[in-house]
């Protein structure tokens, strides 16, 4: 595994601890000032909007991520990675909403060399 | 607009031309050999898979695509597009489905210099 890849793949890592521990001011360390969350059927999500989703509406909620790494590809300051995610959110109403599916995410190496989130592509479906 | 940036955009033209004309061996040329399409609630889809279904039930299909390239990122040998996407399919029975929404997509420059698509991420969602 190169450097790179071992880089990213803690970025991951460092990703989930902060959404599951609730972290806004970490998560917004891991991602490009130009950042573009893409899902289903939306407009895509940039850096302002994440941040007061999560301080808004998802402040009170319980994240709970498990991610899988299946590949992370390397060119340049590009690296295109595959996650298996499952993912749970439990409001305080004691409601619990679960999906899971791939994240398909690029990375960009910025000028200081730290790697970090810029396009995000996510695939998850609901679960029953 | 650099010449990367046209090439890869000269290759989304073509992979819409050959789709809408069902020209499947084009379309294989375009892809990598370790191609994945990635698409909401299913495993990774392959070359090969990619290939049976466009020479089986996509055979009779009447395609039609419409793609606006919204950004071109490229680093080393790397480009990553988002893509505005409105498809439709027609069966023989004359039953219409369409979709529409986002790809994103990374391509990978060949060592002949040649842009083939890598990976693909299809956010489209059902239209009524």
């Amino acid at each position: 595994m190169t450097t790179d890849e071992q880089a990213i793949r803690a970025v991951i890592g460092e990703w989930v601890r902060a959404s599951c521990a609730g972290d806004v001011s970490t998560m917004l360390t891991l991602l490009a000032d130009d950042m573009l969350f893409l899902v289903p059927g939306q407009p895509p999500i940039g850096k302002q909007e994440f941040k007061a989703a999560w301080e808004g509406p998802m402040k009170s909620a319980k994240v709970a991520t498990e991610a899988e790494v299946e590949e992370v590809l390397v060119s340049g300051d590009f690296g295109l990675t595959r996650t298996r995610v499952a993912v749970s959110i439990t409001t305080p109403d004691g409601n619990t909403a679960r999906a899971r599916g791939y994240t398909m995410t690029l990375f960009r190496r910025q000028p200081d060399g730290r790697w970090v989130l810029a396009r995000d592509a996510n695939l998850l479906t609901p679960e029953p």
